[in-house]
């Protein structure tokens, strides 16, 4: 198996995050450029052209992070990182759905329109020229307070973002209020119980992998 | 347990095809008002304001139709419509996730950003006004031109949308497809795979229901 990489970009983190705390090694090829663009070997061989990209043995591409997951939680059951039982899993999903559209799409809609290196790049993936748009910029900032207020009553009345237990939840909600930072759009102070959160996930090992 | 729905909206459509797929049948309460808006009596309830909603007989409110679905998939294994092995399972979620993310989402940005009766709802699950852009249009039509394609691709090679077998990734892309016709945008007739597939799922009884 080989785990097509750019290390510095926000859906690899997750899986970084996912595979430190699993403890679950796999050998990486960097595919991220000096140009803060893909490799065009990558592209001809992933047109989707995203990352992470999962090969397996048989020449089978996975992309999309959660599916990368999702498989290696399978194949080492220790620690779900997606719960057990099905309720707790429905929580977790929920939770994991939720920070990725309302989290992680934010921060990129907003990065990706104000960036000056992602010029004509207004959209992951795309092969043609997609132009920013800067009033897509103030929606993206509401949909991100919006997330953030989220967080805020749900880690009130929780330790974690889908209840008692360190989930793959908390990995993209984290990873997604990571990359908002590279817009310079932070958490409210007044947030306080999504701050006391944060620091623990913070101090986690996984949080430098 | 019971199902709050919204019948004629399109995440609760992915839900209806796939219980009707499964054969189970959940208690409804609808909740979309005559005046295309979410009655405030819901949105009191479920303040994420966004169907369906399944509520558990503990009270337990689960959101987001992938993690519903997710929970009665496990419930009632006979034809698991997230597949069956690892590997299966990662490219059934690999596509689904896409279909929602490229396909779904890009429907959503443009009815959400054209129709009258949505001014000032440019997302889902507001409580704010979130003004529509017109500009957004064009970037959400080159989306969907390009979800299209991948799917022509895809189709041309396999006979459903993950493989060899129907899924969940299936009854995402159909009401994606279904969605984007809502603002009158279709996939071009010269993807013939895409239509071959697309004739097969309009027939199963499920796409009625």
């Amino acid at each position: 198996m080989k785990l097509y990489d750019w290390h510095m970009a926000p859906n690899p983190r997750r899986l970084h995050m996912f595979l430190h705390e699993k403890n679950i090694k796999v050998d990486l090829v960097e595919v991220g450029g000096p140009d803060l663009k893909l490799l065009p070997d990558y592209k001809a061989l992933y047109p989707h052209a995203m990352v992470p990209m999962l090969e397996l043995d048989d020449g089978t591409h996975i992309g999309e992070v959660v599916a990368i997951c999702r498989f290696f939680d399978e194949l080492n059951p220790d620690m779900p990182l997606f719960g057990k039982g099905t309720k707790e899993r429905a929580q977790i999903t929920m939770w994991e759905n939720r920070a990725n559209e309302e989290g992680m799409l934010a921060a990129s809609e907003l990065f990706r329109n104000t960036h000056p290196a992602f010029a004509d790049r207004g959209l992951p993936g795309a092969h043609v020229a997609i132009p920013q748009l800067a009033e897509l910029c103030i929606r993206a900032k509401a949909r991100l307070d919006r997330f953030f207020a989220k967080l805020e009553a749900q880690l009130s009345e929780n330790r974690f973002v889908a209840g008692s237990q360190f989930s793959m939840a908390d990995i993209t909600a984290f990873c997604a209020i990571e990359f908002a930072k590279w817009s310079e759009v932070v958490p409210p102070e007044e947030h306080t119980d999504l701050h006391r959160w944060y620091r623990g996930i913070n101090q986690r090992p996984s949080a430098k992998a």
